[in-house]
């Protein structure tokens, strides 16, 4: 009997050896719409490259205002949108503000034009028209049919290299723009200056320097066509040219090879067969344009674009197929996008040779790790950070040593607060990074000097100047004088301080862990306990007497009012449940929150998600109530935990273009899922314990890079099923609704005996 | 006898091996008046740090318009003015358009200002006056008093590293500006950016990158304090910043070490005693932050001013002691002067690891050379690099590499025009590196590849899309339809079109031989036998009717009328002489040219000198003329080349702030002087000849790097004494007024029999 049942097991769709076509469920498209802010082009697993379309390139100022609009471009590209503008080669997923989008290219015949042209009328500029019907998005490649020139566009992508494959028409007249002045979350003098040099009739290489998101930001490029180019020229935008004098000697416009400026675009002239298919490989460095080349030599030899496509996708299912999930084959297809969502950021940030541009400005070599960019970490420490810890511990781990690189060329001494390409752009609140290296090491994953992390730690939360830590420090909070967000950040740096305890004592640095822990509990300090809310609390102690506990602006809050944000103690629920007045009093509460109604007056405060992102109170678009579904297995309700939990899973994630009810966030939403799909979640990542929740899948099987497997199995599983009966842990009954790290990377099987009925 | 004789010559002072102080007769005030556009700050030889003081940072657009004031302040600085702003580091010397004057310094105590005020209220901001009675300039020292702040500012230099120190009264309110904006031949969006990294409290890095007359230029820096800061700050003048978002939470304006802008001013506040002296110490990079670093550790250890000063003097000593002079105390002050100012330019550009950057943006190491920059080569090839031929041939060498590198990351695969920091400004006509590269082939100086060098000529020579080449090329001139200066640009191509012969000659390459001596004779088609002058011609082959031999502008010539640019046959005066209509007729043209009126209109068409610069109608003041005076040689009248040499020497060179005639023009000025007082010139650089004029100086000995040393003694020497009735060639009587390159450096005696009668 149990010899085949075994048997059975190893012909089941879930087995962990054999490799199964996982690509096919993963749609990019997923997210575009709406407030999803994902991409749909082209990418292989954290690559530099993100090769996408960009449906329009707004400027944040037209006519000297702020153009609301250009909120809606972080990605580049709107599902809503009916024109193309081109492709360009950076890309994030799923943020809130933006940058990058740089180097746009775009394939036209015809006349050629050198503006974009407006959404309204494609013909009016290079953009071109195009329908989703002629759109295919699949991971690590995407195509689309232009329609003003007839031609297809299709791309793939190495790590470092973007791979373009254009279809043309017969035209004696087909051109290829290289956009140098677009970008996305753009503006006047963004675009701090250019450099291309021409090298030969299909060679081109050069810089672009911004100063956006990222203040001091420059991407080199190395570009090769597959055929040589008739002619090329340029034009400068730039409002003002500075010097010309003798460079007039030469027309600088038509076959110039040496061009620089702050507003260029490029073109190049082709003669074109019907249906011939021109290709570019466009690499970026960090560090220089020699190094884009010897990326471009590295990692994209020859010009057959179907081994590039074939690659980038076999890279997918070799990430994919580390989780094999039996589902429903809509929970698939939000399964395995998500997992591609969570497998983007952060980006590799180094070339071939392991150099890259530090935040000094200066360039550096990874020894001995891969180094990383692109750390959305208020919103990434809390889920992603925690699920690389078991699904990419090698990939962590280089990322906290990318963080530690930071924090070495930092000359403020600080970790990455929210940073990109050699650049920290300060967003959001807290200093998260402590949360991921208490995690990492915490969990093991980290292999570096835990000692100077710890350090780096509290040099970090010690900088007195940076948003109140100074008040922080002295009185156990922020006054809401001098702040608008005192609360948030008192909670926030409350909870970071946890996670720096956490690391004194494993490194039994006693006089560190007491000193942070101390400060870990000063989120008491912003508890109103007359009110059972947080509240922002003045200078001389007391609180502020105007407050609204539905509003999120102006109340001491940062995305999130205190409704959501009072439950925000992840290090120490049972004591939050005890000063709110206990269990029930708490479970209450986390009833009202997902069962209110909030006025759209105050929903319109709530940045980032849309009125689907919100379930009753419970902002599920933003960031600061992801653990809040499981505080119910504190309050002896799990199966609230339960519901809630697969209830989110269902409202808030949509195999449809606009599926993702807030920002996907560089993955935090897609991890939120995974983990949840999967039934258990990092409340305090920190922490080596998961809380559980119910699982949606049937089965899953997580291949660890330890070599060893952890099944989770979900027996009676239903979508009525929602409850959880039983749990056992390699056969044996758990007892409480939460299991350790070790008990995942040990290996073995999480067995949830689901129910209709609640316990 | 003899042996008395020969005890004698070793007591002489001019004797080769006892090093003088020959630094008490360099006086850098010498062309800072005027138009002479040196500066009087502290530089080693061919030092890549320039430390002068600037007296006046003005905008090349004042309201908009071109300001012609700017044009003064080519070297920063002016003798005229009464204030100084600051002391920055990179400066031209002699030039006649500008870039440059990056990272200025000025100390100041009591209220902080950020702005340098006006000339005509030093109160008004932070520049202060200053008066001459209180200023010492010397080769590679600068001291100076600050008159409103009571500050004793002093200055020296390594080659990479500008070393100040500040004298402070008793002040707690003492200041160090640090202006990064601040720029010579500014103009809006000139700094296109800036980057700031306050490392501690005595060490800041960065960068300044500018669009100027280099578009394409970044110059990193490291900068050092001899005691440690008590605060710092900066004040952003951008008209426009970017987004700031997040960037708020910090206050950026004070004690904030990552700072990044386009037009930024910081400051560093420290408390001094009375007579307290803080020392900077300023290093220089093409390359990074880290690489200023390592040249201001490997080039400037310990605190020590006075080293530093000494180190720099007896650096200036030893150049100056390779030619030792006998003459009156004026003129050693004149030559050694002269001397100085040919040891500035080029100026050394790479750091003390090799590494530069080069055309192609690219970081190069210079492998077996030192790599230059600063070649104002329709200048300099006449008689600057000449004079390194026999004076610095290691360095001449080093040069024509840098040049070659320059060829090899050239994407128009072009040898340099004017080129300076990793740019190409293509200022004035000409492709004359040819005649660099040839003079130092034909003299046996090059020591690297010179069929790839010939190869480097030949594409360049045939660069139709240059200003007219392929009009040249197909015509044998340029149209006046074509060109402003059709008929200068005739005459250069030929010249330089020779050169490249005569390499070809000496490799053996027949065919290019042939070919371009064939172009060399192209200065025919533009001569109008009709009238005896170069004339502008138009495309149907007849010459322009409107012309006007005397005026500048509009006639088809740059920086000379054709009374001075008919004689621009250096290649083969002989012909041009026969074409004019022989000997005695181009005697009298020449008589006429040094004696006419040359009407105030005419004058002032003539750019970049003074009225004094013009001798008749001679001018000296600009380059194309420079050879003419030594034509009197080919007519077979010596005896007026003689007088007119002796008469320009005194005329156009005076030891005064004013004496120089016209910009030096990176030492072309000075190297016309060297060679003429010594009694030789190159009237045809890439032959191995020189032309024997009238020496200045009583007696000079020419110590060799080979070892040898070749002595120029002028008999019966005087004022009145500048005809030459007899030369010998170590002893033997010479035919002809010319020797040979080898005649110098085989080593021997010239030795020039002096009298006050002709012949």
């Amino acid at each position: 009997m149990k010899k085949v049942l075994l048997y059975c097991l190893l012909l089941s769709p879930v087995m962990a050896s054999a490799q199964q076509n996982l690509v096919k469920y993963v749609r990019p498209i997923i997210g575009t719409q709406k407030m999803g802010h994902t991409y749909p082009g082209a990418t292989v697993p954290f690559g530099a490259v993100q090769l996408s379309p960009d449906t329009d390139t707004l400027s944040y100022e037209l006519n000297g205002k702020y153009n609301g609009e250009v909120y809606k471009y972080c990605a580049g590209y709107k599902y809503e949108d009916k024109t193309i503008v081109g492709f360009s080669h950076t890309h994030f997923s799923g943020t809130g503000h933006s940058d990058l989008g740089d180097f746009l290219i775009m394939p036209t015949q015809g006349k050629l034009q050198l503006n974009p042209g407006i959404a309204d009328e494609p013909k009016s500029g290079f953009r071109s028209a195009f329908s989703h019907a002629n759109e295919t998005a699949e991971a690590g490649y995407y195509k689309v049919k232009l329609d003003d020139d007839h031609i297809t566009a299709e791309m793939t992508a190495t790590n470092r290299v973007g791979i373009h494959q254009y279809t043309f028409p017969k035209s004696d007249d087909s051109h290829i723009i290289l956009d140098l002045m677009s970008g996305i979350y753009n503006y006047d003098d963004k675009t701090v200056w250019t450099y291309v040099r021409v090298v030969n009739d299909t060679l081109i290489t050069g810089y672009r320097q911004t100063n956006g998101w990222a203040r001091t930001r420059t991407v080199y490029f190395a570009m090769t066509f597959s055929k040589p180019f008739k002619a090329y020229g340029q034009k400068n935008f730039d409002k003002t040219q500075a010097y010309k004098g003798f460079w007039r000697k030469f027309d600088q416009t038509k076959n110039f090879p040496e061009i620089a400026g702050k507003c260029i675009r490029m073109y190049f002239d082709f003669a074109t067969q019907e249906q011939e298919k021109v290709q570019i490989k466009f690499a970026l460095s960090p560090v220089s344009q020699e190094n884009a080349l010897m990326n471009m030599r590295t990692e994209a030899q020859g010009w057959d674009f179907n081994k590039f496509k074939t690659q980038a996708q076999a890279d997918w299912n070799k990430e994919l197929n580390k989780i094999k999930i039996d589902a429903a084959e809509d929970d698939k297809v939000n399964f395995y996008t998500a997992l591609y969502h969570t497998f983007i950021n952060p980006t590799n940030y180094s070339d071939v040779n392991g150099e890259y541009k530090g935040l000094d400005q200066g360039v550096h070599k990874a020894d001995g790790f891969t180094n990383y960019t692109t750390f959305s970490l208020w919103d990434t420490y809390r889920a992603l950070h925690p699920f690389f810890n078991i699904m990419q511990p090698s990939r962590n781990n280089d990322m906290v040593k990318s963080m530690m690189a930071h924090y070495d060329q930092s000359a403020l001494k600080m970790l990455p607060i929210w940073s990109h390409y050699a650049n920290d752009n300060w967003c959001m609140s807290g200093y998260h990074s402590v949360s991921v290296l208490a995690d990492a090491i915490i969990k093991g994953v980290y292999n570096g000097d835990a000692q100077k992390a710890l350090d780096a730690c509290i040099m970090t939360a010690n900088h007195r100047n940076y948003e109140g830590i100074g008040d922080y420090i002295d009185r156990g909070y922020i006054p809401a004088e001098r702040s608008g967000t005192s609360v948030s950040n008192t909670l926030e740096y409350a909870y970071d301080d946890w996670c720096i305890a956490q690391i004194a004592k494993k490194l039994g640095r006693d006089g560190v862990y007491a000193q942070f822990t101390k400060r870990a509990g000063n989120w008491k300090n912003v508890f109103d306990k007359s009110i059972g809310f947080m509240r922002p609390k003045l200078a001389d102690g007391s609180f502020k007497k105007e407050f609204d506990a539905l509003s999120t602006h102006g109340q001491g809050f940062i995305e999130g009012n205190t409704w959501n944000y009072s439950f925000f103690v992840p290090q120490d629920p049972s004591e939050m449940i005890a000063e709110m007045g206990g269990a029930k009093r708490v479970a209450s509460r986390l009833d009202s929150l997902f069962s209110m109604h909030l006025p759209d007056e105050f929903f319109a405060d709530t940045e980032d998600i849309t009125r689907e992102g919100i379930i009753g109170g419970y902002v599920h678009g933003n960031e600061p109530a992801h653990h809040v579904a499981y505080l119910y297995n504190w309050v002896g309700q799990p199966w609230k935990t339960q519901e809630k939990i697969r209830m989110i899973l269902k409202m808030q994630y949509k195999s449809t273009p606009d599926g993702l009810g807030g920002n996907d966030d560089c993955g935090q939403m897609s991890a939120w899922y995974l983990f949840s799909s999967l039934g258990f979640y990092p409340v305090a990542p920190g922490s080596d314990e998961y809380a559980l929740g119910s699982p949606a899948v049937k089965n899953a099987v997580l291949s660890l890079e330890n070599g060893k497997t952890f099944t989770v199995e979900a027996l009676n599983q239903s979508d009525k099923n929602v409850y959880v009966s039983k749990v056992l842990l390699n056969g044996k009954p758990l007892n409480g609704f939460k299991i350790k790290h070790a008990d995942i990377t040990n290996g073995g099987k999480l067995t949830f005996v689901m129910t209709g009925k609640i316990k």
